[in-house]
């Protein structure tokens, strides 16, 4: 039975790599000796504030939020849904401790790789460089994306981005969380959703 | 002559990449082969808004900046300085169109990469995956830090960190650039220098 999740695990994250580099089974069997795994309840503090982070993990299952606390507030920069990486990366490359949280929303299935691992990894495995490589491409997108949409856009164009970009969040993220992506409070978003729903 | 001035510019951009990955002398041949440059007067807008890019840009000299433009206000994000990359990767790695400027704010020495001869470098030089995960790893530390920054900290606090981190732009950036990337008008700015200078 457990032996079975495994396999189920496993293959979830090997069809993720296949998509951007070919691992050998040798390979394939390095990185599974590497991953460590994590069950974790929903509301769960995966990154605290100010500790420093060595971990980076894989989504298999659940939804998890990024955010940051100023003065009180909760400002959400990224929520995360399976068949992608969350980390603190800053913390997690300069050692630093790190100033963004990260929470479940949902009940949520990780696989874990710690940074000395991942180190030895890169010398074990030449092609993992080509793989994190492409994974560091997509998150480097998304955080662009976050600072260009925080620079740029309102609070209205935001949620439109959203509803095309990742309409499934919006059935996963609670009002008030979704509220704090947006950096308006919930009242303001319901007034947001009226108007775009009774737009011709 | 012309010979003596491109052996500086490979010595220089081969002292930067050798700080990360050992590539052989064939490597760096195949490298050189690949590598264009550019000479730039100040002023000039090496990446345009709303246009293709698909090109990567390492400093040899000079300063630029990457800057946004919100209903006429420019935005200034990142100030690039000699021997580091500089590129809008969103676009250069998505293939959209640039929401950002590079503007060069003094003459400007470039090296250039084309997106084409990356990925056949990519192929070529099996190295060249860690070498530009390494680039990336320092790029994607830049965004995040400045995407912090623009949550967590008020002007004050970005002007002490900018003070801190690269005392070097405040002598080379026009004041009143240097307030757009503070997000302030150019008067709040010398009103914080005065303040931080009369501190005890």
């Amino acid at each position: 039975m457990v032996k079975h999740r495994v396999l189920l695990m496993t293959e979830q994250f090997f069809t993720y790599t296949d998509r951007y580099v070919k691992f050998t089974q040798p390979d394939k069997d390095l990185l599974l000796a590497a991953l460590g795994s994590k069950h974790l309840e929903a509301k769960t503090e995966l990154v605290s504030y100010d500790k420093p982070v060595d971990e980076l993990y894989f989504i298999l299952k659940g939804c998890l939020r990024k955010y940051f606390v100023k003065e009180g507030q909760q400002i959400t920069v990224y929520i995360a849904t399976p068949n992608s990486f969350i980390a603190a990366f800053d913390s997690f490359m300069t050692g630093t401790n790190s100033q963004e949280i990260i929470e479940c929303l949902e009940p949520c299935e990780l696989l874990v790789l710690k940074k000395a691992d991942l180190e030895h990894l890169y010398c074990q495995i030449p092609l993992m460089n080509e793989f994190i490589r492409k994974v560091l491409e997509l998150t480097l997108i998304q955080i662009q994306q976050t600072l260009t949409m925080y620079i740029l856009d309102n609070p209205e164009e935001r949620y439109v981005k959203l509803l095309s970009q990742n309409p499934d969040i919006l059935q996963r993220v609670p009002q008030h969380m979704l509220a704090t992506y947006l950096g308006i409070t919930p009242t303001s978003l319901s007034r947001i959703r009226k108007r775009i729903i009774t737009k011709p």
